[in-house]
């Protein structure tokens, strides 16, 4: 029953998808004899916790209940009081949690809290799933650098484009509207200035209208057109990375435009994404999704910058040793250095075929 | 339960594999007051049918009992008599039928015999199972040209080899281990001549010592080296298929040490694959597994031969402009006139992933 109660408190947890980063997709769900009284998540960004939106919700008293949430509650003052008096102040009998606080510094407070105040606990249920839900958090809460994904849209002979340029579309519908909830689900999306210059465009979340989605421009030289409607909507939410010799008055334009300009040191005549991914992360930026072209894929993975790689894959062949790959740039010599995705997924979506794997960092 | 016993019978035709092209895949089980009571399949091209085995392994008097056969039983005087009369002879109550013989000329023909008999006559259990394991038959009985199947093992990203050419291995010891398989199941493996030139390999079946693998060799100018393997330790196995204006004494050198040439037109500057499908298909060559590069598994796409494509997917990317891709060549200029693949199934082995598709044929 412990492990049905905490997939109802992971789905709860998934409806904050879009609007919670960098904060942790959380989830709670009362029960008391056998039945379920109150139900809550973290809805938005600096509102409140989980645990507290259940207690509100519940239709019942909740002294001597269980409660399951799938992280574990928090112990601090934060932009909230700590959920873990309120458990304790609501006299709930149990508390069942999911996974751990990843903050390697309060890990484990709550719960020795919660036990010296009588509390049973168990900890550990569906602990894979509250993990991989939380993926961003997890991440980002350790090591103040982007959960970076990389999705790649291609034929069954991994080509994005036919030898003609021709890529508009290679997979189905279904999938390029699945492929807007990863929009929703990163705070941010990343794409190479040739993007810009070809197809000028929107880059905005389908799904969630109100997502205020990061866009990030990697711009070595600042070619980036003014009158792009990333620039000129920028909206306060798009940043051009750059590097730090390029054109000062250009970068002066674009702030005076409402852009912010980051810049960082050049690598293989490239912005140094190992720096500015750090970068981002100083400035909040929990998650990437990186929807480039061959080359920045291949640059992305060769300074190993990405977590995780989502391809959409149409049963299709384009063929062609000009055509243009999902994988570019100069490419790995030897076997031995190709980059290895672990924890391998796939699902059918229609006719394609969407293949999910965890970048093996070396 | 017609399925349940269909599916016996379909396990028992698989075994079958590798000894019966281009004679169709057959299993059957007689099956008495609920009990399985003979067991037979189709063992050996040229040798007795499936019904006839399973009469013969019986352990009871079959009279009065019903008899579970994967494909339409033949009426037909071939190698061995017909065997809808060895079921009428035997008095069976009941015949229960995958499919029908896909000859259109015979096709029906036993059932109306055996309903002429008496006998309750019922079609169509498993059909698609039964089409399935017999593909390379049905294509081949109808049309007389093999069925050809495209192979390759590939990175995530579509690749073959590094661009410093390493390719071995992309894929895993399994998926190399099931690909033979492949081997055992078709009756002739294609390559072309650079393979031989840069590899000298075998071509040999490791899963079946006994298997007679037929190896095919594209060789538009004569290039192979008269000491290569497959020449030398040809067997009568090999064939070279060449065009018509290659050199008359390499012809005769490779007849005089038991190869077989045959000669086609050319088409782009290479061997007409086309053509020499046909003259294949005349030799009694039922199917082609296809494991080139990616310029023939490219011709042969284009030149619309190939009738199934398997890809082995290793989880992993070797990116690269200018990296081997595993369909090369030219490639297609339009999405619109790309190769598209239906009815996709996949599954894991080990780490890897196995795509299967059947071509729409344009």
């Amino acid at each position: 029953m412990d492990e049905k109660y905490m997939e109802k408190a992971l789905e709860l947890a998934a409806m904050g998808i879009g609007k919670v980063n960098p904060n942790p997709l959380v989830g709670a769900v009362i029960v008391k004899n056998g039945q379920i009284i109150g139900e809550g998540y973290h809805e938005c960004y600096g509102e409140a916790h989980a645990e507290r939106n259940a207690v509100k919700n519940a239709v019942e008293p909740v002294e001597g209940s269980t409660i399951y949430v799938t992280l574990e509650p928090c112990a601090h003052y934060g932009k909230t009081p700590p959920c873990v008096d309120l458990i304790i102040e609501k006299k709930f009998k149990r508390v069942v949690i999911g996974m751990l606080d990843p903050n390697e510094l309060v890990s484990g407070k709550s719960i020795e809290k919660l036990k010296e105040h009588g509390i049973e606990v168990e900890v550990g249920v569906k602990e894979e799933e509250c993990k991989k839900l939380n993926e961003i958090f997890i991440k980002y809460i350790t090591s103040k650098i982007p959960f970076v994904v990389l999705k790649s849209a291609i034929s069954l002979d991994g080509k994005i484009a036919t030898y003609s340029g021709e890529s508009k579309w290679i997979t189905s519908k279904e999938s390029r509207e699945d492929a807007q909830n990863l929009r929703n689900r990163l705070s941010s999306i990343m794409v190479g200035v040739n993007t810009v210059i070809a197809d000028d465009p929107f880059l905005t979340c389908r799904v969630n209208n109100e997502k205020r989605l990061i866009r990030i421009v990697l711009d070595t030289n600042l070619r980036i057109p003014l009158d792009s409607k990333l620039v000129k909507n920028n909206d306060k939410l798009t940043i051009v990375a750059t590097t730090l010799s390029s054109s000062e008055e250009k970068k002066q334009s674009l702030r005076d435009l409402g852009v912010k300009v980051i810049e960082v040191s050049k690598k293989n005549d490239r912005v140094n994404l190992k720096e500015l991914v750090k970068s981002l992360g100083q400035e909040g930026v929990d998650s990437i999704l990186i929807e480039g072209g061959g080359t920045l894929n291949f640059s992305a993975l060769e300074e190993d910058i990405v977590d995780k790689a989502i391809f959409y894959i149409a049963p299709k062949i384009l063929g062609g040793e000009n055509s243009k790959s999902c994988i570019a740039g100069m490419g790995f010599s030897k076997l031995d250095d190709a980059v290895n995705l672990k924890n391998l997924s796939y699902r059918k979506i229609g006719e394609d075929l969407v293949v999910e794997g965890y970048i093996r960092h070396s």
